[in-house]
């Protein structure tokens, strides 16, 4: 294979960057920043979570966010949707694209969504249905593929598996997440090659965590398998909730820097994303967590 | 070309990454510092430089910390020489191995050591005959091999030719060096590429700064080439004098994660090693700057 010509930035920030941030922030400044991602030249950027806000108060209003985000031709705004009632809101707040959350790790599953993994795909059913019947496109994750904070190791045959469903049930698109950041790169190809005897890889995006610093590394090493899909977040917002004070998703900015380099277009403008990081970081009480908005003085 | 199955991490933390710290380090704690690095597993343990304190403040009493540093069978304590007056100071502290530093960049030569690329390698020659005399080992520097602060971009023929020259010279290891942290994985494969053009792969070590987070990305991308020596800094001690807040050196302890993660043996025992960061980290006022000591809690 050969690395991709040009490759799409899922930007996260806005929802998992958020969602792991201590501080919360005013729907007003989430659609501030949502404008400046779509304005810099982040076609789909996650603007939200349709959860309850009693679990995850930094989620709440994103009903308000999304009608508030600004209309863009070829900008798409996924949610999250934990189950029926927040593919509800979701729809009824206009989204167009929405997102489901499943484990490769039976333990995390348990603890983090309290069923199974093929509970939590049962669960996922009836969203799928209703999606397919509103027009509505659903995204997959599936997360701790390349380990679990519960149970360490997950198989590779999990992962796989837990991937295909998704797939068969109607995802477009499956982000493979190492949720915990444990990954190496030659584990992070062993795991995208065992899901590309599955799936085509036009239906597989990548969503590393930075936590011990290996997210480019990963993201390098799988990129030459033609994935052209990537997650990342501005600023490198978020965190680990498995490591207190821990990086969180790979910042988007130093993706945006290496694909450039390497002559991979991303359609991205470094500097308003950079601006764009060095806003949302100051709301939030903090220096930028990515090594290019330090590189610029942020 | 295979990944090695073993490499020897270079240790610069001491050196680089203390003479880009703000903060002045009294001799006493860059030994024990030194003597945890050693105890972590590092062979090579650059230990500090013996140029004028009135340009280099921070690296004053490097001899004492040299005269201080545990011997230990097997671990080699470089020290930077600059011109004859360091390497004989160098000599007098009981060095056993030198280091000298040249440029690929005219204008960062000129800026850096106030001489032309041909002054910097004529001034080494008398080094690298008294120290052949002396029985000392001489490690070479190859500086801005992917990008200059003041000329931009570094021709690949400039590299490979003052790499070649300083192992003409006798220097028995080049360590190339991406001096600002500009590189990303294309460019740094071909310049390593450039170079084994000219020298055996044995003789090169790869030296990269983290400045826009490309680090590991770059090492991976160049690991499969069969260099086996890589230099990294403790703590990801540093920073980059032409971009404030910037990052230093790649963190030793993210480097090693990643090796061990791939099941290449580095000999060195990560924990001590964040235990080493962590320590030197608070001895200069600030928190650990990798990511592994950030998942650690520290």
């Amino acid at each position: 294979m050969a690395f991709p010509a040009d490759v799409r930035v899922v930007e996260v920030g806005p929802r998992d960057g958020l969602q792991n941030e201590a501080t919360l922030v005013p729907e007003a400044v989430k659609v501030d920043l949502i404008a400046r991602l779509a304005a810099a030249g982040l076609r789909t950027i996650e603007a939200g979570s349709f959860v309850a806000p009693k679990w995850v108060p930094q989620m709440a209003g994103s009903a308000e966010v999304l009608k508030a985000a600004p209309r863009r031709p070829g900008v798409s705004y996924p949610v999250l949707v934990p189950n029926m009632k927040g593919f509800e809101a979701a729809l009824a707040a206009g989204a167009q694209e929405v997102a489901v959350f499943a484990a490769a790790s039976e333990a995390f599953s348990q603890k983090n969504i309290n069923c199974s993994i093929a509970e939590s795909l049962a669960r996922f059913a009836p969203v799928m249905e209703a999606a397919r019947a509103a027009g509505v496109r659903v995204r997959g994750y599936v997360s701790c593929v390349l380990g679990c904070p519960y149970q360490g190791e997950v198989p590779l045959a999990a992962v796989v598996d837990v991937a295909e469903r998704l797939s068969q049930m109607g995802c477009y698109e499956i982000s493979l997440g190492d949720t915990i950041g444990v990954g190496t790169p030659r584990k992070a190809v062993a795991m995208l090659d065992a899901v590309l005897g599955a799936l085509p890889v036009e239906q597989v995006a990548l969503h590393f965590h930075d936590t011990y610093g290996q997210a480019l590394a990963n993201i390098y090493a799988c990129l030459d398998r033609g994935v052209a899909v990537l997650d990342a977040s501005v600023g490198g917002l978020g965190g680990c909730p498995y490591a207190a004070g821990a990086s969180g998703n790979v910042a988007t900015e130093d993706l945006v820097y290496m694909l450039e380099g390497m002559g991979i277009r991303t359609g991205v403008d470094l500097e308003a994303l950079v601006e764009a990081a060095a806003f949302i970081s100051a709301a939030i009480g903090r220096a930028p967590a990515s090594h290019l908005a330090k590189a610029r003085g942020y």
